[in-house]
């Protein structure tokens, strides 16, 4: 009988064929003329599932683009874990910027580079390889799995929120795993314990009828975007501190753990902030480290204000109306419907008495809090100090991944946020790449994690 | 011999159809393809200088469009008034609005409709009526008069200021006489005799090298967004007090009539406010008289803040740079490069310091006071009460007229604004007109003033 790892060392050429012809099909999901390699690559995915050997594998219609069931149900009495990962990809213009085509998959220097590679095709190949390494040496899987992959990842992913909200049964199970995030260096295995939620905003403030001229009504006249300035100042301060009433009550301290490692900074990820801002000092709270700022504290941020004048040269108009984009970052114990409350209270609180003010909310996304001692994610840390003989450090993310969150909330289940992706993997951008390293890693890490469960 | 007032009623006939030849040549200053019709427009008022018997007529190229000039200087002994109006008009657009054609001058309801027949063509057209009625009469002028048209007016005015300040001996004067303002209402008389001046403004605030994603930097970024409302809520106060350190220290007070006149406010200007900008109350200081905070008062308003994302959607940029635009108004004593001054100091004094700020400034004007009781507005007065049968209100305008000042500034001599049309000429709009009584009861007014000059 062959071991997991010579089954894994044998197969890489196609292992990494199979991802090739994945990562050719341009499955964008934000352009139409996409639409049949979107259900091209979904079809890919099918055939992959079943080639493994997994059961009831479907391609489901959605309203938007297809979402690609399968599942194995076979582990009795051993825990089931739910598999996510997505097929759709980033649009790839700048295209005179890629050094190879976007959509022809080229191996350089130890990585392959393609649009797709890292953002998630490459990630999500590499946990149907490990259940592939599984199945054909055990003959089995060590636990019972259902794989949910969707196509609108980078299109607001509607259809696989109102899929799971509609069939909590079918998705059932004891652990989510994405496998859609990166570790800080590809010698530091890292887990993701923590995401923030978000809410975004719209406050428009309306002042007179019409737009107005400075020379004849400037001194009696409302200023709405006088007046936003007046809000967005009262909500946050120079020094990083949200003024609205309730929000911090709410917050739950970290754990003594987390505090430390926030403090010592052990990454340097404040310096490595520092040099990506091209700024001496970091911004915001200074009582609190950079690291919990970014991952623990609730924020805001203006994003874009409109109304008025923004063109060339000199135009002195009053507006009637001007509105302001403002969204908050929230720790994983703010939710974002009942923050959404404080803060249009805080605006209207805010607010000159001469303008009248309104309050959008334009969307919610909850964050995500993942206890470093669940089984799950003690499973996957085992899994990676096995494969990188280190233990992985446990991190939290700034941004939301609204899945992690929704399987949280839907399921009931924790969530382990495990990916091999690199700092340097040019997501979103021109020359996307994975690492053949992590690639393969990854399987032999995936397949540990899944025994581990078992 | 025949009298004035005869000799004006006799040929009204032919001061409207020289008033409608001029009207009919589209001379839009700002549309290049309109260059021939504005030397048309220009030559047409050097004609009517010479057919009064002006000297030295000439129409005067500059970088721009030309300027017309003509002099009279033989009342040995008498003043010099400097008198000015623009052939210049505003486009036309939506021209689907307009009842007549808007350059076929058509007389409805006891008004001449066309482009430019209040601004400025029709008001600066009966000067010249009046001074050929003076002539006809007399045979002469009862004071010496130079003539400087521009056609610029409506396109930034750059030409005539070059020519003021090059060439102030030629322009020498005692009074200079404005006729491009407008009297509240047709039974209302008035003098302007108070314009604000300006500073307009560009604040750019930079905070990281590039653009950056609120999940990944909110908490440490530096936001300059949020700066710049910052900087605004500091710079000016809900309650529409400035706080720009020495701002406050060089205004004088107004005289007791004029406090008089604002607290009483005897035309309801305050009123009018409130209805045309749809407000219960108006804004701003609320210890000052309404015109007094739009006529006497230094004012800040922000007309714009660019950067970042105001497209549809929710974007979470936060933006490197953002710019505001933001102007002032300021009363006769405050001068522009002083005010510059310290409102670039007070910017950077209210920075947060995490963001670098560059204060622009895009342009400056100079206001004006004229008082009522220097010579040439006594004898403006005494010619309004004899043709309207009341003493004129003397009032202030809260815009800037950059001429009005320069003159001020260049050639020392006291500005008469006086001005004969009504509030709803529909300037710069669709369906511009011009009463015909105002025209020729304009005519008069203006005769009898240069008459009291003399």
């Amino acid at each position: 009988m062959v071991t997991l790892t010579a089954y894994i060392t044998e197969h890489e050429d196609r292992f990494l064929e199979d991802l090739k012809g994945w990562l050719r099909i341009p499955s964008i999901s934000t352009l139409p003329e996409h639409a049949s390699d979107i259900r091209h690559a979904a079809e890919y995915a099918a055939q992959q599932l079943r080639d493994i050997g997994l059961e009831r594998v479907e391609v489901i219609q959605t309203q938007g683009h297809p979402l690609v069931y399968g599942e194995w149900l076979h582990a009795a009495g051993k825990p089931t874990v739910l598999i996510y990962g997505h097929y759709d990809v980033q649009p790839v213009d700048p295209v005179e910027l890629w050094e190879s085509p976007p959509f022809e998959p080229t191996v350089r220097n130890g990585s392959i580079y393609c649009r797709g590679a890292a953002d998630d095709k490459g990630q999500t190949m590499l946990v149907f390889k490990a259940l592939e390494a599984l199945m054909a040496v055990d003959g089995r899987l060590p636990v019972n799995v259902r794989v949910l992959i969707e196509g609108e990842e980078e299109a607001g992913g509607e259809s696989i929120e109102a899929y799971v909200r509609n069939n909590p049964q079918r998705l059932q199970c004891d652990a989510a795993f994405i496998c859609d995030t990166h570790m800080p260096a590809e010698d530091l295995p890292a887990l993701i314990t923590g995401l923030r939620g978000i809410i975004y905003t719209e406050v428009e403030a309306r002042g007179a009828r019409r737009d107005l001229h400075s020379g004849t009504y400037g001194g009696v006249a409302p200023n709405p975007l006088h007046a936003l300035a007046i809000i967005i100042s009262r909500l946050k301060d120079a020094d990083g501190h949200i003024h609205i009433p309730g929000l911090y009550d709410r917050l739950r301290p970290p754990t003594p753990e987390e505090k430390a490692f926030w403090q010592q900074d052990p990454l340097h990820i404040a310096r490595s902030l520092r040099e990506e801002m091209g700024v001496a000092q970091l911004s915001g709270e200074e009582e609190y480290p950079p690291l919990e700022r970014i991952w623990a504290r609730p924020t805001l941020e203006v994003h874009g204000i409109a109304g008025g004048f923004t063109g060339e040269g000199a135009k002195t108009v009053i507006p009637a109306v001007a509105t302001a984009k403002i969204s908050m970052r929230l720790p994983p114990d703010l939710k974002s419907s009942e923050v959404f409350t404080l803060f249009e209270r805080a605006v209207k609180q805010a607010a000159p008495p001469d303008v009248t003010v309104t309050v959008r909310n334009v969307h919610g996304g909850e964050g995500m809090l993942a206890s470093p001692e669940s089984a799950p994610v003690r499973a996957a840390a085992a899994a990676l100090k096995e494969t990188y003989g280190r233990e992985p450090v446990f991190i939290r993310e700034g941004g939301s991944i609204p899945i992690a969150a929704l399987f949280s909330e839907i399921l009931h289940a924790p969530v382990v946020l495990m990916g091999f992706g690199l700092p340097d993997d040019n997501l979103h951008a021109p020359n996307e790449k994975y690492s053949l390293a992590q690639y393969f890693k990854g399987i032999r890490t995936v397949a540990s994690f899944l025994q581990k469960m078992g």
